[in-house]
């Protein structure tokens, strides 16, 4: 059995985590950590778990934790990952970070958006960005992994296969998501309460979420070029879930089919995309609780527009599943072990 | 005291005119028809209005309304409203039809949208699009009033300073939209039923929304060009509101100050547009129950992009909230009188 | 125009107040406090209400509001409010307050369940509890009023005929409330975030809630005996409302339509009850930004109990509408005056 | 394997039976029939499946699905099962019926609350109840189990320990219940249209609930003698589980604690029952997606109340979860079998 620390293991992604590794036949999580937290116990923060887990969180006492795992996911506020991902990387430990501070390649885009330098550019380096669709052979080989943001992995996945076969403009890009509100995190913060957020909908860090360079930085791969896309996410009043609804031009006439079958193409043997058929679009509701993603196409003859929608979970795909997904790729395990939830509907 | 008619009063933009002009200082109603519940009481279908109707449901019998009333609302199915509004508009009346039938100036495009032709001509071209803030001065003179459809409001709305004012290109407009569900109308339809779209996100009708040659005829009139737009809908977890984020190519640089300028400038007299505050954004939960439209944009300077964000309440400003304020012009009232609703929030 | 001032203005309870009062023609609101927004502005905090005031919060500086304002609404957190009550009765103005701390007429009472000492006797005993239905006539001579709790107006008004006309047991009273999460008011609280709440549904302070010595004592008041009542009340995910469900067992046999004109009898003259018709039960939603509260009732003849449902929307009639109703009857303004909104359905 | 069929397989609870039985390791799914829907696939009714099951719903043709299954899940309308039930049982199969249709020992009592007389009498007695924590040995034994309904099994539970302990008064329950929608199952019906139930709350069937003779039959049996109670439901805005909180008099003087421990011991080696702990009260939300029934309770002093809070998820403890339950129990299957999913929060 591998033995697992949780990092940061008090808020919904640490619950996801627990809730999927607490089924995984292969792994034992051995020690979850919160400052806040410290002394309770998982069923005292999530009552769901309490058949599944008597752990007692910890404080993140990095020396101690390094006898007590082999591999650490890290679900800890951004630039407070930087230095605890560096620590257990260097001594050895497979790691995998669910924050932002090993995703972007180059530290000055880094501190650009994030406001703080990063410090452990040796180790940034050495980090694979874990998407395991475009990324897969290098994560089997990696010992850390920057686990994907939830909008980039529901816009990447939705244009990867359009770039990478160069039916679009990669230039026209425009990216509009709308996240349900768990994406936000678990904190006490008025304008996340149940008034605020209830049968509201908003946009919100027009033209300025985080997110956004580290969507053009994998896209700028594909297509080999410098990319600048346009990213607006809103706020769902619901639950779980990112739908990402995508616009570019095409760069020829093309029909939804033939784009589909494209589509299709790329992602036939992966276990998390259903490429849907035509006519048919995604809903977040069919892949809760999942680590699936759904995409739907169509092509808007009148304006020569290729519009591409993907549903994620954002709690999975978006984060908690796709670090399992992660987790098995390096370890030689079945890539869906511990992922074959089937969504809960309604 | 202006008697007036609604057509179609079962449903939900019914119930919101009758909930307004039951407020209204100078008209009373004196019928409402319902083919399905007709001799139902309002209370019956409207327990919320029981203080304020008690009206009883008639069918629509043309000849016996027209002695009733002196101006007729009409919230009938799309096709059903073509030849009523033209009996109540040939013998003298005043129409304010809430349907799309008499919206296209083109009967041809009304047909390949609608599937159905239009069988009156005549009467359509006297038809006045009944957006104030664009055509105020024809309304006032009309006797045929096409109230504009829920989604057209807010992105027309949206788009108008930036067109009127050459700021964007406006052949690269997209527009993305998400309602509220009272947009689908209160009808017994499985695929609206709460458990299907509580915690769901979709988009429908992707590149076919009939809703589409409605905005692209505005806004080609604004731009004095033929344009073709891209609009996406969204169906929203919540009852009111449409959020709509749109996003244009500026054709010069500009900073986000310099076009909210712009934009307050050529609204400043318009009572129910509120142009935001820099780095304020809308959300539909404080337009609720209100004929408002909020406005917050952006200037993207990385990709050179309008971003714009209208709310609006798709039973108000999107439907029976205009339409008064339509009569409220046509008949020489006061703009906002029946229409000083202050949101409900939370 | 009477000069009102609303001490504690940045919550839910203090955004219906400005609402109300912005459109009530015979008053005009001088001053809104609050320690926390200070030098914020309504429209910061409530964008809905931009149109209606341009008022900027400032700290509650006794002397200072004393020469601003003839009338004081007081929605400041329990124990907080005693004092200043207190101090503006004293120096002759009016004053509604809409915390605890002047309902109970024990002293003692208060101590044992909000675990706090009342320092201002002499004071409790001139408060007038705010019910019209039951103390209009005081309501009218008082300067001093104690607005009910949310929960205890639902329950007493559904009580009130049953007990004042015999029909009931008084002693085998159980009341079972669900209330909207607005209930607990515009805080950073955890509890109360979207997420924590959506999807939700749960019982909370089960034997222990506050409002119980409320109900108890105008319960024992009518009853003219000491009564001791079961009191549940459940958080619902949903914004405003409260659905108050009772049962007590029949002193005799009755059935439900002699009861339902025992209570229709008992309210015919009051302006914001709504007795329903038999077979018809009340819903939170057909009362929404409403000071009605709506009654159905039955009798389940197998068990000889009645069973009465009520509800009100809990910021209107369980709060700021009935604080306003206060008001009106205080100063001799019409009764509905400012309270004339028609419910927000759907 | 055991080779399954599912009669009325595209409503809520038929797919919760997909969803359960397509990850249980000892059983097939062979048939699915519906009459609307003969010919679409399980992924046309439920994409959320489609990675799962590529079944073709068929016409309930009983001769042609005793070939084909084993054992037979019925999730048909009450009434429509009792001749498929019959026909299947007398064939020698395996019969779990999730409708009303044999619930109820007495012919009479059914046809009372069904307005239809039960046709099979012969084959009615043979039914066995499926609440396993009451009736496990029998289960164990028989051919024919009638699934219990969804309130009945949250009220039940919850007052199982303290009417065989004697603890309480059985003459005096009050049962007072709430519901998520997805109880109204998956039809089109404008009553439970998104914008009808979002956001409202109501109770119905007051005094009237067809499930009142199920728990009074079940009670009673518990208790030895004849019992009538009071049950009310509410619809809930949300989409699953049933909270239910009930009231009862103590026959003697009893604390807390010592109340929770009776419950403890009572259900101590059920798989599926939560007894939380002193303090500590059910959520809907904690038991979604699981077979789980969450238990809290307290006592109120001051009126000698017992007051019992429980949780299950109406789709799954209330139907299709506790139907696999009584089929594993059956079958000798490990209990717990196909039914380990963690709850999904949030």
């Amino acid at each position: 059995m591998l033995k697992v620390a949780i990092c940061g293991g008090s808020g919904y992604t640490g619950g996801e985590l627990i809730r999927l590794l607490s089924n995984h036949p292969s792994v034992k999580i051995t020690a979850v950590t919160s400052e806040k937290s410290s002394g309770k116990t998982v069923s005292d923060l999530f009552p769901h778990l309490s058949n599944h887990s008597n752990l007692t969180y910890e404080p993140l006492d990095r020396e101690k934790l390094l006898k007590k795992a082999d591999i650490f996911f890290l679900a800890l506020p951004h630039a407070a990952s930087q230095s605890a991902v560096d620590f257990f990387f260097r001594h050895g430990k497979k790691v995998i970070d669910l924050s932002a501070d090993y995703r972007l390649r180059s530290p000055e885009t880094y501190e650009e958006w994030y406001k703080t330098p990063h410090k452990f550019r040796g180790t940034l380096k050495k980090a694979v960005y874990g998407l395991p669709e475009l990324h897969r052979a290098k994560i089997a080989k990696s010992s850390l992994i920057a686990n994907p943001g939830c909008y980039p992995t529901g816009a990447i996945l939705g244009l990867y296969p359009a770039i990478k076969t160069r039916l679009i403009d990669a230039e026209s890009i425009i990216i509009d998501s709308t996240s349900g509100t768990t994406g936000a995190g678990r904190n006490a913060d008025a304008a996340f309460s149940f008034c605020e957020v209830n049968e509201g909908f908003k946009a919100y860090s027009v033209a300025s979420h985080r997110h956004t360079p580290e969507i053009e930085q994998e896209l700028s791969a594909i297509a080999h070029k410098d990319l600048k896309v346009n990213f607006t996410p809103h706020l769902g009043s619901y639950d779980r879930g990112i739908l990402t609804t995508i616009y570019a031009k095409l760069k020829k006439k093309a029909d939804t089919r033939a784009v589909l079958d494209a589509y299709k193409k790329v992602f036939a043997k992966e276990p998390f995309i259903r490429a849907l058929a035509e006519g048919k679009f995604p809903n977040v509701k069919n892949v809760r609780g999942t680590n699936l993603c759904d995409i739907g196409l169509a092509v808007n003859k009148r304006t020569n527009t290729l519009i591409i929608v993907t549903a994620i979970d954002n709690l999975m795909k978006g984060a908690s599943g796709q670090a399992v997904h992660n987790m098995n790729i390096m370890m030689g395990f079945k890539e869906t072990e511990g992922l074959k939830n089937i969504a809960l509907f309604p």
